[in-house]
């Protein structure tokens, strides 16, 4: 085990878009574990698009700074323990940051099951397959037969809403950019219809896919793809308002979208804002059925998994220019 | 009974600001009812901010056209009926228009009692009093102990919205603009607390009169003040979406308030779009609580009536502006 930790700070919070230059890699001492603590080794570091919120100011979690070690999610490994309950060699998902070695409080840390691909526990059974099965069934309750639609539909959480809205009975159309994305999301995904919001009026196209309206929205964008959906959405439809990916690379926007609350209003709809850790008292049922989709075939997990700790600053600025398939990590041992 | 019927037109739709020449009196035959139908003569005609949303396009109602006889909801009086179950001298609550008399189809209209005073049945007893009852209680959701939050304060809805809720055991704050109107919601209506919009900084304002965050969010305006309690709301708070009546006297505008869906997501907020017609199954329960406070003096009701049919254009723009206090509603016979 090296002595020293590979780790990626954040230089600066930038004021415009993010690029290589906000970054560096460092190398320090590997911390060791005090009394309760574990020394944890990263194995594995998930790439969300709420690690660049949090350059935006205080959400769900206080601010990142300049000079701080990047924050984020990853599953990683007990390598040294000093608390109750973690030995050696168990895997836990934890806040470790974008480094090799960090040491975190035992306490709070859960011992994840060793399954076989390990990549799955940060896909469809981590946080990203919770957000979408507790976002989509308990903020929009789709109905059979009603008419879904989900933004980022190719992304992480994306790829997994449609299909678990198709499961439950409900037509799926995904917003998402460009022609291949959207070829995707039809052939391979099951979705009904994909609307392609880089070919033009998106409000337009989802009115041609969604004829007679949208019952259900899963928003992960936020903006004028929000605008568009609330445009087209039937009385009584619910929004899930799980991200806004298109506001984040840059400063706040200075509006929100239009129709609000107008459109709230006239179409009786209802917004429900939601963050993945309110539910966690249901996880095991959750994950419980995403499982059995997952072994009987029916849920297709997609993942873009880059290899180095040093690729994390390209991963992360490449994820919010909408690159990837899937769920995004980086593979740091 | 006069032979000739006074109605007041809408000249055409308004594009900026609704003004008096945007309206023209017409006198014209009376209508005499076919089978089925009744005549009714208008005794109040209820002014609502709705009625200038109607000019802005299709809502819960067909938008207006220029040529039209203004459309609103009115108490009237049946004069000759050649419909079942209605007889002369029965109170109605119809949708009459502006004019004094009005020719409408008899299914679909319900005696109301006649009760002292009459304008009640257009205040806390109508729409205006189930809209603030089933808004707040059904999309607000107040506890005990819980800060509430309710716009237009000191207008129709507004003034019974903030008097339930502290009948419900919550503190209440009012946004209104100007002294006047704060004072009258803290010494007469028991509000806790008020806030003048037009006095500066609303948002600060509100951080000041709600030091703990706002739970409960009842939107008249919509517009900046939306977007001030926006920012001030706590952890799962709720927005019952009434009205946006700072948006409706121009053209539509062109960007919703800042903080959506950002601050929906990060504060797992709910809002909740409303009509009140989608309650009506429960009328009957809300109208017998509204009647017990009423009776108790818990509840205070206040009325702005108007004289003559032909101040109906200028007590709409009146109010629009601002300047009524309670439910306003023109005394047309």
């Amino acid at each position: 085990m090296s002595e020293l930790n590979r780790q990626i700070v954040l230089n600066e919070i930038p004021s415009g878009r993010l690029a290589s230059e906000h970054f560096r890699l460092v190398e320090s001492p590997r911390p060791t574990p005090d009394d309760g603590q574990v020394l944890l080794r990263g194995l594995y570091v998930s790439l969300d698009a709420a690690n660049r919120a949090w350059m935006q100011g205080a959400t769900y979690r206080s601010a990142l700074r300049g000079g701080d070690v990047m924050a984020g999610g990853a599953l990683a490994e007990v390598v040294e323990s000093r608390a109750a309950g973690l030995k050696p060699g168990d895997l836990v998902f934890a806040d470790t940051g974008w480094q090799e070695y960090s040491v975190l409080p035992g306490r709070g840390l859960t011992v994840a099951p060793r399954i076989e691909p390990l990549t799955n526990l940060l896909s469809v059974y981590g946080v990203t397959g919770l957000t979408a099965y507790f976002g989509l069934l308990d903020c929009g309750r789709p109905k059979a037969g009603e008419t879904v639609v989900v933004s980022a539909a190719a992304g992480a959480v994306g790829s997994i809403v449609g299909q678990i809205a198709r499961l439950k009975g409900a037509r799926v159309v995904g917003v998402a950019g460009g022609e291949a994305k959207c070829a995707l999301l039809t052939r391979e995904l099951g979705y009904d219809a994909a609307v392609d919001y880089k070919a033009g009026d998106t409000r337009r196209a989802l009115r041609a896919a969604c004829p007679d309206g949208i019952d259900v929205y899963f928003d992960n964008v936020g903006g004028d793809v929000l605008e568009a959906c609330l445009f087209n959405m039937k009385l009584h439809g619910r929004i899930a308002c799980c991200g806004a990916v298109s506001q984040y690379d840059g400063a706040p926007p200075p509006h929100g979208p239009r129709g609000v609350p107008g459109l709230i209003v006239t179409k009786r709809l209802t917004l429900t804002g939601f963050v993945v850790m309110d539910f966690y008292d249901r996880k095991d049922a959750a994950l419980s059925e995403l499982r059995e989709w997952v072994k009987s075939g029916e849920l297709k997990v997609r993942e873009d998994v880059i290899d180095g700790l040093e690729n994390l600053p390209s991963a992360l600025i490449g994820l919010l220019a909408g690159e990837n398939i899937g769920k995004r990590m980086v593979k740091v041992a």
